[in-house]
């Protein structure tokens, strides 16, 4: 009796050949060694063994220990390499060369993948926006007078950007209610998650010199799942003027599998119609590919789906967010991550936060182990979300999962 | 006749021996070669050749080609190394070996010293705060209501810190004066200043272990100047709600010397009184040390002094901001940067920042080339410091210089 080879996927699986996403890996007997991984289906291929084993020309780039070089490499490497893989894995005469070098997800602990260079979290999503803006500012317009001329972002703390699976400690600070005379200190009593996509650059750019919209490709590499924990009540008390700081600078999770975007070429659509008009940098109605990516997210507490925001639904793209980024010349490095922004859409079991999810937590969740107006010492958060791939496939994106550990 | 030797300097040399600042340099033969330099006088010493040449154990660490191992190894090893190196610089019998490892400066150009982890800048002047609160929000309080209870900072972008001597490229955005009906893009036509003083983080530490302010000798190994380039008119159309983006995400100069805080105990000072009682993990009433620096900053433009802001003179402590960035549990890597806000007194020719000494183009300065309400392009700002040193002996801080060049 031969057993099946991992090789041989269900049609319909999400992590078949045709997604093949990227991460680092490391096993038990070998927990400082850091490789290169590429899932199918159910495993890992150690890419730099694969390619080693196979004599090809990628052995550097897929070495290891990080994904970076492969970043670095430019869209023609980040394309012949997609190609080298889909061949170690779907072509029979590879198989015994290639199967030795599975391994199990299960038996591998995944690492956060490349160095993270600058962390920048935009604000794109117009229900989101619109949203906080009732709940926060209930007397004054929702979106303030640049949402729709810009795609506001700030820069986040890229040196707590974590990967899936690492636990969250409740963040400290300062918060101060509207009737308190003076603000109290303590671990946050409102915890909370953003659910977003994070872009990865590959090429970096030139200090003076903007990255046009149509060159989005020449530099993003791909794409993950993203949490930006978000502390609500040390947030209200510190964000004005200058915005965010230890409200978001605690954690930020991202998935462990980095997807290329050329897996997610069918998924490419149209991002909604703009009733404003655009300044030239960011006026994509030219462009050949349409902006937007139809994700499927979905959002588990304790493994209960509390939302299933729609990817497709937001105002920005990531490209003009690429474009409004380098447009005053700031320059990219190999690793800067930029987030959407929370993914909320137009429904209420759409929306990507607590915040909107339970109105500020007036109106609590039901679950079954008690309700929550936000994330409770234990809770554990997973996001997961596929696109539509080749011939109605689904590309798999993973998931990003973290669990809330008490203040020390 | 013999030479005087680089070595024998005035007794009051803000580069002498007390001094010792670290920085990193090539040399015109060998363009790539980055080593660990130390200033004594107007030369750079090759502190790895020297160390190697002396049979020092603090090769390793002086060896280049960036300070960041000697940033990670510690206030023992920060101390130790700093011992060797005056030892080397004052005992004449070390000097047949030294002498031929001085480089002058002119021979020499300066680099980054260190990569750069996270980049947190706050708005730490209660001058600076007030003056910008009345420019921007005259009908309002000029301190927001959290103002004298927390260190107010964000996160900048780490990837474009840039050396002193680095051009500066007039950034593009957008802009929107309240008459405009839509914005406008095009080069800035309010590029300003901010003078401030950066610390740089030496040891990490942990996420979800926050470093009290007892600590902060510990972690912080030295300073620098900075200039925070900012972009007025971009900054006023997009920071609100999210804070700073690209009005200073374009550049941010530091000075190419990092000055250890083991040469600045002379410096040492009170902050100014607090009238607003603290939480515990901020008061720094009962600490051993005093928070403050007294550093005198100049500011010029094309060589004339424009500003003279004092140091001593800020609220919020750098000690004070370490606490606070880390007090939610966000961690430190070795490399991080923050930068203490626009150093502005209570004088108006102590005001570090072109909106405040022309009051937002009010009251232009005249210049011999010119009136300023803000940067023209080909304008050089560079700011200079000095500090009280042992004996009434000043520490000189260096300089950071850099020149507007156009949009491209």
């Amino acid at each position: 009796m031969s057993e099946q080879s991992p090789l041989e996927l269900a049609g319909d699986d999400p992590f078949g050949p045709h997604n093949l996403p990227y991460g680092v890996f490391t096993t038990a007997d070998e927990p400082e060694r850091r490789r290169l991984g590429v899932r199918i289906g159910n495993h890992v291929l150690d890419a730099g063994a694969a390619a080693a084993a196979l004599g090809s020309p990628y052995t550097a780039l897929l070495g290891g220990p990080g994904l970076d070089p492969l970043l670095a490499a430019g869209r023609t490497a980040w394309r012949d390499v997609r190609r080298a893989l889909t061949g170690w894995v779907s072509v029979p005469a590879h198989r015994a060369v290639i199967e030795p070098l599975l391994i199990p997800l299960p038996a591998v602990t995944m690492r956060l993948p490349y160095q993270v260079g600058d962390y920048v979290d935009f604000y794109a999503s117009e229900h989101h926006a619109t949203n906080v803006g009732r709940i926060f500012r209930p007397d004054g317009e929702p979106l303030t007078p640049n949402w729709k001329h810009l795609p506001i972002g700030y820069h986040g703390r890229s040196g707590t950007v974590v990967v899936s699976g690492t636990d969250v400690v409740r963040p400290r600070g300062q918060r101060k209610a509207p009737a308190d005379p003076v603000p109290v200190f303590g671990p946050s009593v409102k915890l909370d998650i953003e659910a977003e996509v994070g872009f990865v650059v590959g090429v970096p750019s030139e200090r003076g010199t903007p990255v046009p919209l149509a060159d989005f490709r020449d530099h993003v590499f791909g794409l993950s799942l993203l949490n930006d924990w978000s502390a609500r009540d040390l947030q209200a008390w510190e964000y004005v003027p200058l915005g965010p700081f230890l409200g978001k600078s605690f954690a930020t999770s991202v998935s462990a599998w980095v997807t290329p975007l050329e897996a997610l070429d069918d998924a490419r659509c149209a991002p909604p119609a703009r009733d404003v008009a655009l300044l030239p940098y960011l006026d994509d109605a030219g462009e050949d590919e349409p902006g937007g990516f139809d994700l499927r997210i979905s959002v588990a507490v304790n493994g209960h789906v509390i939302a299933e925001p729609p990817f497709a639904t937001m105002y920005w793209t990531a490209a003009q967010q690429l474009a409004h980024m380098t447009v005053n010349g700031a320059s990219l490095r190999t690793g800067d991550l930029f987030g959407s922004g929370t993914v909320s859409g137009p429904e209420r079991h759409q929306r990507g936060s607590l915040l909107e999810l339970t109105w500020n937590g007036r109106d609590p969740l039901a679950l079954p182990e008690g309700e929550r107006a936000f994330l409770e010492d234990g809770d554990e958060v997973t996001m997961t979300a596929w696109a539509p791939g080749p011939g109605g496939v689904r590309v798999g994106l993973g998931e990003v999962t973290g669990r809330v550990v008490p203040s020390a």
